[in-house]
């Protein structure tokens, strides 16, 4: 199998998101419900912005699949853009057309300004199109062909918010135990009393006008032993997880396993012993590295 | 200016082609008509296959452009497959309906036989739908965006068919003398003489069921001095250059400048050698290495 | 100017290590000396183990620099292991020898088990030997010539030890103030007192056979404003960063700005506003996102 | 299996070239002299220039190897320059020293002059240094790695020369057939009529103080059916093929099977047809596509 590689394109509110998808093999069985179903699940959560009632993604797969089973070319997706009606004319590709109210107040915390000092932009609405969380649903979409390529191996993935604001939730998650829980929580938790203290929370937030961070966490099943490697810098496992989700738009920090934890630990505290039976074969009690 | 990337996707029959180019600066102007006239361009020539008469093709710029000027992000293109209505059902990307009829018969010249016997595949229509010249379009509405850039450095570049089977045209190509002679030959010729032998055997081919191979020129102009680099092999332009024209469908040959007639001759006569005027600097007056 | 990329290879007991660097420009001045003293800077440290001792590095310079300036070439550079003389045969290329005696006892928090798993690997030497925290050698000599190149577009990079075990340095860097202390700190710190608690706790550690975990800060200046990119997921410079980082062994987290102590607060006291006055420009007064 | 990458370093007469080979799997069997055949390969011929006498190459393995096994880790290796100790001023990492006579008069058919221009050097041996075939030295140590890997799968490499000058060897290379009486030519030709010719024309060269240019021809035996993609444009084993062979110092043209000559033919004598059998499957009986 070669390396899986992909790239998007897309602003906020063009006519659509597109993402090339390149290195699947061929004979995966895929439909388009699958990805909408992750598209949707992008789209839950209480509290989120107003955009998120707008659009309900659904992708047109353009190519890359038959009758099912995609054929070793390119998986070639777009997710369009349902307020692009009310945007074809500030968005125009084409030159002409009524001038467009420009934007000039960038926004802290965001690429607003440097992207519009970068480029010598009047307007920063050339940033804020591009730079915008919505870039993720193309990520979704490509994500969704990949995790059915995962599954296929045995490998599955889980993903839960652990921490809203000062609530955090401290319950271990045993995947696939209280996965159903999670699906079915409207902030993707794992306890339901941390679950009720973060929606307090955020109500209080909304009400001020505010808004407020978080931790999310991701963990993987069947896993082989052995994936990744030691041996050349740039393409070492940790290092690549690490680039792939501090690449999301506003994540500032990223962990593997007990993450900075470990820093305030004895060694002799801090490593996951290895152990070893006769019908376990090598196994470890404790996964404070994250397993890698 | 960081390194331009592009990815294409899309079957021959299915809805569309494909293509996401990553690296083109912001502001430079660009205008729907400007792609979709080299997709025209590729789309004529004498004694081409059906398949021309029905798709002709038009791009639509769904991202990087904004009121005639790139926006420095991806600029996401699609060009839609006119066949796809007769299509969609054999084409279909979910799974069930009436089974399709399979092609069984491998085309010698194609990867028809080897696609198949590599992915296991029943339908050799599974590999022809993508190891067909059609996917060049995407790539020709690429170029044409990389084009325009160069443009706006003062790089052209001329294209024209200087052989077709035994008839050769022996003329020199001056750019940009002569180039409207060849934008407007059918064939895309400098030598009208040459041109009127070329469409006989074409005519004389085409009576037989048979068909014919070539060789074309491209040459470009206003290049600084110092492009490319010796300094490692997988940079070099020399090969990234045999790399990308090796890699369209058909093409069994690339020479840079006078290429393999220059393995038949004495050292001192295969070399360009190299003067100084007052005015010019340095300068050669043959282009035998073809200017690398 | 071109992406600059670069390949180490070396184990820990071998000959030696190597680094390629390519894509330096021609004509920056640099010396041995400038990059055996960063080599240097990585051996020093209260605490470190034996190894450190043996190995004073030095590095060889073999390509890419002629009379103390660069030549644009890869620079090719080696750091010979001393030690490699008490390791001739166990560690031999070549076939023969007597054998030598297995390490078959995975160390936690390594990559011996997992790896000798992948490789099918008996001696557990044949993993300790690259997943060693010696390869960051390499790395260092690479980065020494890259922050020289910095250094001529006026960047600079700071680092300074911020936590070991339960300490921590709460104290605020704002280079070039205060990075003289750093230097001549043992372990690296600005704090004098939490320097001295630092000690006490890794002398504690030590007595008890026990290791301890840290946390260091990294800080550049100089910077111009726009460095990086929002537009494709995989050059965003937040996520380049991470990768970097992360890839170092032993590094379990990567935080910028502020990083997970944002995901407790309110928006409004997240952001760092924007201010722009008639002589500053636009202009911060606070750092919380790292500058990213 | 993942992507085998190699970067090269070294100047023609500093101190060494280098090579790190990444992606090499562990547990290939690999001596030192296997590298150092393919090294002297490079190094016979008839009429090659002066330096090649100076030069007798020989590898050092700085890693990736123990005990005649490799690690799955980078390979890593050395070639000195044998000349080094003539150059050491010259050529001197270090500033200071005499100042060394620059070279300023460019050769044709060389970077010497663009590569001058490009980077702004006074001395034109600042070019000469890296713009040199030395450097394929170091590829071919790379590829005697590779070439041995292949052979585990049953994939050989046989290549000849077939023209020199006006002289062509029109003999069909069967392999492996013939191809010692290849290994034993001092032209590395099959025709013993056509090298005696060619070598009559290099003794005619020599003496008018000439040089001359060939053609090469490389086979491979034993690929598995499939090799190669028609996906993606950039992956294509035939511009990858071309890019590798175009990227050598003094290759100008690069043809895959018949190459230019099929330009001159019609479809019908230029394809290889497809035939089956009960025994041998689908075979061809022609070969002017080059397998591809």
């Amino acid at each position: 199998m070669r390396k899986i590689r992909f790239l998007t394109a897309g602003e906020s509110h063009g006519p659509a998101l597109m993402v090339i998808l390149e290195g699947i093999p061929a004979g995966l069985s895929l439909t388009k419900a699958e990805i909408d179903r992750d598209l949707s699940r992008r789209q839950q959560g209480f509290g989120r912005g107003g955009r998120m009632v707008i659009e309900k993604d659904e992708v047109e797969i353009l190519s890359g699949l038959r009758r099912g089973l995609t054929l070793g070319t390119p998986v070639g997706l777009l997710v369009r853009n349902r307020d692009w009606e009310n945007w074809k004319e500030v968005m125009a590709a084409e030159p002409g057309g009524p001038e467009a109210k420009p934007v000039t107040t960038p926004r802290p915390g965001h690429a607003d300004l440097s992207g519009a000092l970068k480029f010598g932009f009047q307007d920063i609405r050339n940033v804020i199109e591009r730079a915008s969380a919505r870039e993720t649903a193309a990520r979704v979409a490509a994500a969704a062909v990949v995790k059915k390529l995962l599954l296929t191996f045995g490998i599955d993935l889980y993903s839960r918010v652990v921490q809203i604001g000062t609530v955090c939730d401290h319950s271990e998650l045993h995947p696939p135990e209280g996965c159903e829980v999670i699906e079915n929580s409207q902030l993707r938790c794992l306890s339901e009393a941390a679950e009720a203290k973060m929606v307090d929370l955020i109500n209080q937030a909304r009400e001020n006008g505010d808004t407020l961070g978080g931790v999310f966490e991701v963990k993987s099943t069947g896993l082989p032993v052995g994936l990744g490697t030691y041996t050349q810098w740039d393409i070492r496992l940790d290092g690549l997880l690490a680039q792939a989700l501090m690449s999301i738009p506003g994540v500032k920090g990223v962990e593997i396993g007990e993450g900075f934890r470990l820093a305030s630990l004895f060694g002799s505290g801090a490593h996951d012993e290895i152990f070893h039976g006769p019908e376990k074969g090598f196994y470890r009690k404790t996964n404070l590295a994250g397993g890698l």
